[in-house]
């Protein structure tokens, strides 16, 4: 159901202070997340080899975490290091570990065959933390619902003209027609709103005009679930590359990671470039008006899970507007096809260490 | 499990006020009840047949209701009438219409094949709203129950002598032989108490004397589920038809709509003649007794269904008094079956207009 | 999956008051428990045989349960003596009847066939109510988690050196390997920590020196799933049999019953010889102490529960530790199995009193 070879969002660095172990589930498994002395990420299956205690439940020490049932010690890549009152250690004595990297504040775990993992191939998000940019970064909502669902939403911002008409959104952008490209795993979405009033947000924290006109372009990447956004709102005719100094562009970054089937991590941030002398001010208004739209999707989106709860063989009609989210999903099938051919199930060991 | 070609009260009208969408569950399906501007109610599946977001999360606009998900616009007849950002409009997006009519306060609505639907077969509850009686309409107690046991209740009277002990019963109740008439689709008990003392409810209410005759004449209607009863306390050998100015006389409605196998929806309503100055007041003490005796009911019935619930295979020995309502039973295992014959499952086309 | 032939403790004789209808689910039955006029425990099935409404929710008539549904009533056999309004009492209306004893303020039910059970075989444990012991009766944790997971942590003392290495375990004691007696039904386990610092609570409460011998002598039994704990901490060199007059001597009774397979009551007292003046605070002190590990216990075991279900087919890996608790799953394992031969599933037959 899930593609396993993908990096996966799984937190933000400030979720983990010196000794925390955070307990996450990701993709239906449970992990542990530490940092160890040496500075370095760990990510370890969340379940001692043992009697299942989870490790989450245990302690750090140095490099390494203690379950405290009985006080096996794991290392990070797995194995087994101590066990009380016993000398010898069996090799069979290993929790899962799972390739796991810091980049510009965000926990990225990969979770398939280790040896597929390419760091390299981690987005570029450099904007959480670089000149010119004021972000707000650690944004996170947890969803009763399945990813692909949230993942439909942000494929078709017709929503914007209904979900968020009182936020972010305005009506006028419920009949717009967007500009799609698809590439091999990732489509990109140019949505384009002319000469129209701008949304109430913008209405609220900038001094553009009443008329403006507005450019969200955006690529949602389908390896790993993650979604970028370049926004601009303009004075009339100024076009997405507007230098005039009351334009607004925004950086929105949103990675769903499923938690399970049935619920998903959704982390999430903002930057905006300085359009506005008091810029720190500006960026916590701004982030506090994406907040509240985002939760005006999950409030329709675990609604609308609920309803399909409650009819599972309920058909979905189709209109014009959903022909990216189709696409989208076939092409996710395909690659989860591949991905069954060339990793078969037996392939990930839990319980054998990188 | 439940006569579909039947109309169950659905609500009070005063549960819809001007843009209210109502979410309801009838019969394990969602359903959505609104009244439209030219002041008629609609009842339509609450699942949009584009995402299947719930419509009851959409809002209403004239005669329609449109779902705040990608804007989809249906009329009251379940036809899609609007898809924005596109002209052409498909047949095929529609959602299921249901029958519905507002009757003496009561909504009522037909879960079956719409063309059998018949208005005229509605009960009539003229007391609800009529000179010589006060009404107190409204009541509604959500049960965590199957409708069956809830049935079974309102069949035996015998239980008034335990259950109901300390507010409308008294012990002796546990022994009357109630007079029992079935007709086709319905049954009517005469429950006759006399030379007994009153019970605690009327000794606090009227001022009948220590010992009265108490008539409880009800029909239990299988096809709908509800109950009807004329129930008179009067001094002793004045008969059910005393014109002692003393005599207490009630009607009292009990519809039992089930919201799916395991939960009820228990709509109720008394009413009495004016037996005492204070109308008003009275009507309201009276409506708290009855009130606090049906919540005896429900403390009962709901422990009877977690001890069902833990134990599915138990068996449940028959005394004397369910005679009636294993015959009730067997007479809606005969209407079950009359109808599956009838309608099959495949006449009702949810997503199909009426 | 439960033993059925066994005496299992199903609650404190402190728990029945006069009226008391004790509701108790033990290895997924429903009980209802109380004490007649007469001074005897009555323990019946917790389902009326008629509508199968709780008996629990009824009320005690002499050495009688009365159905307050329907009025019926059940004496301590479980046999049906009245039906309100009916003159013959079929013999098939009766509700299963367990054998209950009381002992040293303990109720032990017997679970499986009444014609085996043997009161004689009942444990002693007097010192819940005898001179030179002090003891805390009525110790009680509701836990989320099967029995054996409980069991498992019982048969392992080196647990004592991590989860309870801030109350009544010390590190050393993870390493401590102990002497192990098998049994027929049961296993003796002395478990020796010497010449080591006290455990926090001994510090606390006693004027033992800063080095002390430890003794944890304990008996797990089997067919009834108790356990029994003579535990010594002497001034080093003083033994088990230690007469110096700062020694703590401690009785631990612990016994698990089963509610069902997803959750377990768990029992428990503590008595101690008089080691200092102040008994009766000392007493409770003490007991605050074992309270509080119960509780590490109880949270480590919840959350492995959880763990386990989260991933039912995740492996266990077996530890030199773990010797004594997997012989006792094998020897409970053949006990069932002979069980389940002697006493076919249908012997014992609800619904028919003992």
């Amino acid at each position: 159901m899930f593609l396993k070879n993908a990096w996966y969002v799984a937190g933000w660095d400030t979720e983990i202070h010196a000794d925390t172990l955070l307990a996450r589930r990701l993709l239906g498994e449970d992990l542990v997340l530490f940092r160890g002395e040496n500075g370095l990420f760990v990510a370890l299956e969340d379940r001692c080899c043992h009697r299942l205690a989870p490790l989450s439940k245990g302690q750090r020490e140095g490099n390494n975490v203690r379950c405290m049932y009985h006080g096996l010690v794991f290392d990070g890549s797995g194995r087994c290091v101590e066990v009380p009152g016993q000398d010898r250690i069996p090799e069979r004595l290993c929790v899962r570990s799972y390739p796991v990297v810091e980049r510009d504040h965000l926990i990225w775990v990969w979770m398939g065959r280790p040896e597929l993992a390419t760091p390299d191939t981690i987005h570029d998000t450099h904007w959480h933390d670089c000149p010119g940019w004021q972000a707000e970064r650690g944004g996170y909502i947890h969803y009763e619902s399945n990813v692909q669902l949230i993942a439909d939403n942000l494929l078709d911002f017709s929503h914007l003209g209904f979900v968020h008409n009182r936020s972010i959104g305005t009506r006028k952008q419920g009949n717009v027609r967007p500009d799609v490209d698809f590439a091999d795993e990732s489509v990109a979405v140019r949505f384009t709103t002319l000469d129209s009033p701008p949304p109430p947000f913008v209405r609220e924290l900038s001094t553009l005009p009443e008329s403006v006109d507005r450019f969200n372009y955006y690529v949602w990447h389908i390896r790993g679930n993650y979604f970028v956004q370049d926004s601009v709102v303009a004075p009339v005719g100024g076009g997405y590359d507007s230098t005039d100094p009351t334009t607004v562009k925004l950086h929105t970054f949103i990675a769903l990671t499923p938690r399970d089937e049935h619920t998903t991590h959704y982390f999430w941030s903002t930057a905006h470039n300085e359009f506005c002398s008091s810029a720190q001010e500006l960026t916590s208004k701004l982030t506090v008006q994406v907040a509240r739209a985002f939760q005006e999707d999950r409030e329709i989106i675990e609604a609308q899970q609920r309803s399909i709860n409650a009819a599972p063989d309920a058909p979905m009609g189709a209109i014009a507007a959903d022909g990216t989210l189709l696409r989208v999903r076939r092409m996710l099938d395909v690659m989860l096809g591949r991905e069954a051919q060339e990793s078969p199930a037996s392939a990930v060991q839990p319980g054998v260490p990188a």
